[in-house]
């Protein structure tokens, strides 16, 4: 069965593939054509306007590979058109950023031409995704060929076919030559450097190039904490006075470089277009279903979701799932102690090397029931209550950090204390690198071979590189986004600050885990996951509250630990409440410190802000003028008396304007 | 001496006087004659374009009275080319608010015919201001018979005569039939209402209109503590549970109070047109003075100021400054003190009604002493440094509530506080009121009273109403802007919230004060005082990060209070140190509390979010489109093939958008 101009390695040259489209390989002829058809549809018609072509396998493929592979590609001039639909902000010849519009291409920096190379190939496939995204059912009432499949006005397409397995995936395509090129720069080679973030952005775009630098920003801002933590360990400093200072530093660094992070990453997305972009214009996502609505802002046709709905499933499914969650991670914590207490029996019943190992084994088994039991909940969260962000955040908070609040508060016993977290710190440490970068390559370089096997076998010698890379990218794996990234780091963040006073030593292993962090996820991202498409982000998003809510906690914990600690109490041997009061005092003080800290360091760079509002001030302006400059072309025009042609093209707009 | 055409109520006719000009009586002809050019000069000469007349005096003036007095006009077409500049905001058709434009006049709600009337009184003033206040000089080397005043180019002309006092004053004129009507719905009628807020705005402008706002709310908000604080005063309920009660309920109360009214404000600066109004956008004001450069921003050419300069001066003036004087207000403190333990010394040797009313009188004279050193304060951080806001809030802070910060924490005398509480609370308000408002009245109607004598003298029985306004307006002593009103009510606030669980009565004293407040405010402003220029405000500005900060540090001071209370240390015989504890978890939560809450509570409503996305989204349409336009509309005309004349006007305007 062959649908429209057929498309194999020969007749490449049609044009450049970007994103890879796969349907079920039973899917009726007539769904596949009705689908063909709107893709390429024009525009006006409520097509997207695309170029796509199948993908054609040679004839003598004995294992049967899905026939209903498709690539899709688009012309130029569609592109730079989607890129000014999609709200793309590029650098204006003046060097401020802004909103893309094909009427003036040509004022745009780096704009030659007929504007070949202006959008990099993320931006590409963005817009492509966009196009397949909001295509949507016009009057059709199902699928052809599948009445199931109910379509209704405004319906997305492509979710329709997604929700009911018609259409298995889509995904863009890696481009192997910029690839080489980036993981160069990225992992190869092994001169301490910066990573090129601009390089990231352009091949994977915004939201992971922001995720990287702030990885990266975030290890170099622990090197200080980690330099300072070493001499704890190494000369075991156990005097206190030593680790306020520690914890004091510490609380005030993790303030600075939150603050700090904030004006990098502003500056970051400034220069990358996404700051000033509204996320409110936006198309909503595919996503998103519901009845056809008009959004109030933009005021174009688009579904609605029934926000009231939201609101109930939030109460009747999420909450009592939550509750029901974090009660079983405190059964498993009273588990874990009890594990925890038979050893230290045993232990002390008959001491050997057998049972001093013995002692380990318990934080380490709880360890890896926390990884399990965190990576159970976040697969039942999407299922129930799709990304439930926030609780799935909280609930990995819990999971991971109760069992150390009871035992430094409940039961306050430092040594516990300080034991547990290094082995959970390290367990989960090593677990995730496992889990996110190790696992998947193995299975990764198997899926290969096979693909290589068979591809070699259909095809003998002649080199049918599209077909094979198209072949190896569907098997690979999908990359989920950047949220399970951030978490890792926000609880790395939480082993490393809430405690910090009583192990030093946890923000040198944080800072040695990022470094080989970097390298992992650079590899799995250029070579295990599937491109993902990119996404415009400004900044980190809920990330920021949620680590600045920890430097917070960890203000208040840290305080606690020092009161707590028997040298500090025996400087006030006659009463604990002077030592409470000066303990909360300076809490309070930190605190405020913190406030303030916070309110004086500004969000965005002077720079920035000035050239944000200067294109406020343009636009205002411009909304101003709109009807002015017509009148003033007009009049002009009426008292020059002589026809536009005389001054169509740029010439005029410099006389108006 | 006369210049220009000569002007007095015989031609009040030719122009409706809206703003007075008073130069010193023996100022030098040229300078006048130059000055008064300048006004009338055309915009594109750097004029500023306003109608201005001399006023003249009958002959036989006896008591000689300043000549130079002099009345500003405008004509409807520059005022509302004035709104442009200035960036007003007004209702479109659409109901939402857009920057007003002279071009798309029409597509206004209410502008009818010419647009008489379509600006407020308040707008027109405030756009003559503007003129006048950015009237810059050119190439003159100085004032035109003042070799002293030197110019260059850019400075700001009226600024420099202020500052040379060649220039006495200008100030807005009352409207007396709006006056009439506006006070009278005000405070004349005294069933009770709420204030007409939009109609203040009209004829003072947004700021006061929003300081009346905040005043009526706060009040309002106040009732329901002042209700709840009645039976303990009633009963004097000493239990502290009781006490614990109402102190959390202040605190989560006060918490969402000031919440709500951000949501309050934005509504309210939105439907007044000043919340998408950009600061950024503005004229210096004339206060501004330095070399010319360039607005980053506006790319518009206008003074800057070294900010160099003002850091340097804040750090080498103020600060000291600052310290000195709360050096004074620490020492005025402590002579309390001794006053006080005097006092009560006295009053135990031999206890009678005058050693009992001797108790009071320590406290009552601190009062009136901090009222005085505020006073001072005041005025020297306004010669010192223009303005120092900020410091003036700290001092007040300090100097008002360091003593009873000092009983309650320090001396632990929850009686002395209570009592030194009250007096402080009950004097300070009366002395507010009769500073503020009856003092000025008294001192005013004596002053019109020797102004009407005169005017009769003068014009028998002939009516002059212009000529005694302005005479009467003249002398009437200036509004000095919002900051002292808020200021009281922070201090207020404090006296409310601070140490609200140990006299819950302060509720209920100053929600009695404010309602007279209210009144005396509304006289005060109608009556007593120079109509002042409308400043347009989006919102109450540092003054609701004053009273959030005030609540903050309410909920630690309440919670030590507490934990303090004799009562409630009761119920923890055998250890201090698990009831400090237990507050202090209190504590933190409250705080963790009021966090959330502000977090949760959308500064914004919604309707508003949505209507001010709408704008910057049809901004950033306009700014795409502004080339795009020309090009279509040239393609069409192209098309068309006809001349422009027979699309001028709107219809052209509907092809194109």
């Amino acid at each position: 069965m062959q649908l429209g101009l057929s498309f194999s390695d020969s007749d490449v040259s049609s044009f450049t593939p970007l994103v890879v489209l796969e349907l079920a390989d039973d899917t009726k002829a007539e769904a596949i054509t009705w689908l063909l058809n709107r893709i390429r549809d024009k525009q006006q018609n409520g097509g997207a306007e695309l170029l796509v072509n199948q993908l054609l396998f040679p004839a003598q493929d004995d294992q049967k590979s899905n026939p209903n592979v498709f690539v899709v590609g688009s012309t130029l001039q569609r592109l730079l058109n989607g890129a000014e639909d999609v709200g793309l902000f590029k650098e204006f010849q003046d060097g401020t950023m802004r909103g893309f519009t094909y009427a003036n291409r040509e004022s745009f920096k780096d704009f030659n031409g007929d504007g070949e190379g202006f959008l990099s190939d993320a931006e590409c496939q963005y817009i492509i995704k966009h196009g397949l995204d909001t295509l949507r059912a016009k009057n059709e009432q199902h699928v052809p060929g599948y009445p199931k499949l109910k379509l209704y006005p405004g319906k997305s397409v492509v979710r329709r076919l997604q929700s009911k397995g018609v259409l298995i995936q889509y995904f863009p395509l890696h481009n192997k030559e910029d690839l080489k090129r980036l993981s160069f720069s990225w992992y190869k080679k092994f001169k301490l450097s910066f990573q090129p973030l601009d390089d990231i952005r352009h091949y994977f775009g915004e939201g992971l190039a922001l995720y990287f630098g702030f990885l990266e920003y975030f290890t170099f801002a622990l090197v200080p904490m980690a330099l300072i933590g070493i001499p704890y360990y190494l000369f075991d400093w156990e005097d206190y006075d030593k680790y306020v200072l520690f914890a004091v530093f510490n609380l005030v660094w993790s303030t600075v470089f939150l603050e700090v992070w904030k004006r990098c990453s502003a500056t970051l997305a400034y220069g990358w277009g996404t700051l000033s972009r509204k996320k409110a214009f936006e198309e909503p996502r595919a996503g998103f279903h519901g009845a056809l609505g008009f959004n109030p802002v933009t005021g174009r046709e688009e579904p609605v979701y029934p926000s009231s709905k939201r609101q109930l499933r939030i109460y009747l499914v999420s909450v009592p799932f939550v509750l029901l969650c974090l009660y079983l991670s405190f059964y498993v914590m009273m588990v874990y102690f009890d594990m925890e207490f038979w050893a230290i029996n045993t232990y002390h019943e008959n001491p050997n090397i057998a049972t001093s190992i013995l002692l380990f084994v318990p934080s380490i088994i709880y360890a890896v029931v926390i990884e399990i039991m965190n990576l159970l909940y976040r697969c039942a969260a999407e299922f129930l209550t799709d990304w439930g962000e926030p609780e799935i955040l909280l609930f990995n908070f819990v999971n991971c950090f109760a069992s150390l609040f009871y035992i430094a508060f409940v039961m306050q016993n430092m040594v516990l204390l300080r034991q547990s977290l290094a082995t959970l710190l390290i367990t989960s440490q090593i677990l995730n690198q496992v889990m996110e970068a190790f696992l998947p390559y193995w299975l990764q370089r198997r899926r290969n071979k096979k693909v290589h096997k068979r591809m070699r076998r259909l095809m003998g010698d002649k080199e049918l590189p599209l077909l094979g890379q198209v072949q190896l990218e569907t098997e690979m794996n999908t990359y989920l986004g950047t949220f399970d990234d951030y978490l890792e780091q926000f609880l790395l963040f939480g082993y490393v600050s809430l405690f910090s006073c009583v192990y030093p030593l946890a923000a040198v292993l944080v800072v040695l885990n990022n470094i080989t962090e970097v390298y992992s996820d650079a590899f799995k991202m250029c070579h295990v996951f599937k491109r993902p498409f990119s996404e415009p982000a400004a900044n980190i998003g809920v990330w920021q509250l949620a680590f600045e809510t920890m430097s917070i906690i960890a203000v208040v914990t840290n305080c606690a630990l020092i009161g707590l600690s028997p040298q500090v109490k025996a400087y006030f041997p006659e009463s604990d409440t002077q030592l409470i009061l000066i303990v909360v005092a300076i809490e309070h003080v930190l605190l405020a410190f913190k406030f303030i800290l916070a309110f004086v360091i500004p969000d965005v760079p002077k720079h920035i802000q000035v050239k944000l509002a200067k294109l406020d001030f343009d636009s205002l302006e411009a909304l101003k003028k709109r009807v002015s400059t017509h009148l003033h072309m007009c009049t002009y025009l009426l008292h020059e008396n002589r026809k536009c042609d005389s001054l169509s093209g740029s010439t005029s707009v410099q006389i108006v304007i």
